[in-house]
């Protein structure tokens, strides 16, 4: 089975927007045991997105475009499939009505041409939207007497990647007739960086390239660690999992501490469960990160029962006045512990974790860009962490956010 | 003029690389006048690689392929070019001692299959290489009885990018003749959907298509607002800008307020740059957005100099305790109003924005998911406001940061 990509987007192709999309696409394709051997991209215009469309359709079996969904006049995706089905495009009363509600459950004004987005190219059907307004579509198409199908996503990644799943996965395999099962396992480690887990894992993946099933892959995914991902292809998800189990093992052996959670935990969750456990309230103080790991640490729906809130203590004087930080350097071991003292005393909370930094550009305090002090206070302890990152200001305060939760984690555990 | 790209390898098609340069390329392309109306993904496979370059030579003028120059079994960029030219690959022995050298100069012993990078199509020229062992190659190909040219240049960013500049812009205005320059104008919104927009511009978008020069887009950048972009084409900057000049006083005519900033500004630099004006600091009470308002801010560099920091309150009793928020429900214009105060009280600041909220799942204190209540407190006045916000939980989140900080943006302007 080859299914290919079409990128749609003059943004696309000036530069101003990088596509991700079809990247992320071939991963899951490969990692469902599918082809994806060309993918492209091609501006808004009506006539090159057919074309492409069509060369697509003749070397592959499926097509999935990307973008070109929405419901200004260069949205042009939902033509061009029509034009290559030689279909007209007709209006889906339900969507209609879904896209009228949407606008007035947020009492907004629907301009009309929204309606553009429940327009579907007659015999297709519709992958329907759970977070946007543009639906997906699946459109049946001959090519030389071979029946073949087109996918249309939006180019909004979440919408897509939740479209990608409900919608083309299982169609793709249905087509493909193919009854085997991949499934994955996903580590999520911290602490070493790529080239280092693939040295302490080298006789793994020899044996792995020797079994052939399962595969192993490295994801780097920035401030949520990095990732190591088993994929095996099974008759069923029991053959799968009994395949995976031993290696798995075997890669906890190795990796040991560096493992801090498994599928899709994120590192604050794990903190936030390792709070539970320990039945222990937690709060931060933040200087360097502004914020970013209260925000982190929010985003985990119902955090609330254990989280209290963050001092975002970003001028010196905030620091002094509110969290009695001592006058002087801030940007220091002594004053991170002191900001999480602090922090646990006017916040209530039992465990506080502080932040105080150098983003750069430029020094703070005498110290150069990348330096992070950390502070950490529980109700039997504190302690202090000194870590040099590397990025510039914005890349180094999202590694200050996963560095020091990784230290709160094999610290508290 | 138009120059298509082909992007070599099978990591990209893997999602194990994102092909970030054919989107540099593209960019690097209009800035020169120079259309790049398709771009290819490829893998490291001879015929395909062959076909999508002939599919490319069929409809562009030139084709710039971008990887594939290594000196590994893989690497079949070199080959595939012979193929289309329909010459053999001969050996450079100039780019051999170069390639030599360089490995005897490292004191290093040098793979024989290194002197694969040293084969060259003949009719092919070089671009000497300066950073890397892989040069680029020049290629004149007759397609249907007209001249075209095939560009290769290797796919690490700093040797394609060099090389692009030194070996390829020059061909191609050469080739051209041409000497145009390409600016664009960006305009930041918040307030109205992409289709609102579409619609208030619909008089100027028809006049625009009429004219054909400047072009008009639209790029939804999530909580960067809604950009909208005018693109002109000149003989120089000066005869660009001059184009530009009206269209944009058009817009901006359209838009009124709906216009927070332009080119690479942020909701948030705006707002700290309105802050200096005022002489004004500022701090903020965050509640549903858990510190991200903070952390926006703090993400740009030099905001030290007004911005105080942010009271996290997250727990109802650090909103009662630390910020005097009178106990009761917290998701209220009143609990807004009164988080402002404190956090003005508590931060020492000029200014104060606060944000209280439900980001869901489920609701609290009877208001559904999406409910947003800011306050805002600054030396001679207050306000309050009322969202009702679309999205998941993270997306709401991210909707009231912008939300909130073009609110303040409008209010104390």
């Amino acid at each position: 089975m080859r299914c290919d990509v079409v990128a749609v987007g003059t943004e696309l192709l000036l530069g101003q927007i990088i596509d991700s999309n079809s990247a992320w696409i071939g991963g899951e394709l490969a990692a469902h045991g599918i082809d994806s051997l060309v993918q492209v991209k091609v501006g808004d215009n009506i006539d090159r997105i057919v074309l492409q469309l069509e060369r697509r359709l003749a070397e592959a079996d499926a097509v999935i475009m990307c973008g070109g969904l929405g419901p200004t006049h260069d949205d042009l995706t939902r033509e061009a499939i029509a034009r290559v089905m030689g279909v007209e495009l007709e209006l889906d009363e339900a969507l209609g009505d879904v896209i009228r509600d949407m606008f007035a459950s947020r009492g907004r004004r629907m301009p009309e041409n929204n309606l553009r987005q429940a327009m579907v190219p007659a015999g297709a059907s519709i992958i329907p939207q759970t977070r946007g307004t543009a639906p997906g579509l699946v459109c049946p198409v001959t090519v030389d007497g071979v029946e073949k199908v087109v996918f249309a996503v939006p180019g909004v990644p979440h919408e897509m990647h939740d479209m990608f799943h409900r919608g083309i996965i299982p169609e793709l395999q249905r087509r493909s007739g193919e009854r085997f099962t991949i499934a994955s396992r996903v580590l999520l480690t911290w602490g070493e960086s790529e080239s280092g887990l693939n040295e302490r894992l080298d006789d793994v993946i020899a044996e792995l390239d020797e079994a052939g099933n399962p595969t192993l892959a490295f994801l780097a995914s920035g401030w949520n660690g990095l990732k190591v991902r088993l994929t095996a292809k099974g008759a069923d998800a029991v053959e799968a999992a009994r395949i995976l189990d031993p290696w798995e093992e075997r890669l906890r052996a190795e990796l040991g501490d560096l493992v801090f959670g498994t599928g899709d935990e994120t590192i604050e969750s794990v903190v936030l469960d390792l709070m539970r456990q320990k039945g222990w309230s937690i709060g931060c103080a933040e200087s360097v990160t502004g914020g970013l790991v209260g925000g982190r640490i929010t985003a985990v729906s119902g955090c609330s029962d254990v989280f209290r809130g963050s001092i975002v203590s970003y001028a010196s004087e905030v620091k002094y006045d509110l969290l009695g930080v001592p006058e002087g350097p801030v940007v220091s071991e002594e004053s991170a512990l002191a900001m999480a003292h602090g922090a646990r005393r006017v916040l209530g909370c039992d465990v506080a974790l502080s932040l105080t930094g150098v983003a750069g550009p430029g020094t703070q305090d005498g110290q150069p860009a990348g330096t992070l002090f950390c502070g950490l206070v529980w109700p039997d302890g504190e302690a202090t962490q000194y870590f040099r990152l590397p990025g510039l200001r914005e890349q180094m305060r999202q590694f200050s956010v996963i560095n020091s939760l990784n230290w709160l984690r094999t610290t508290l555990t």
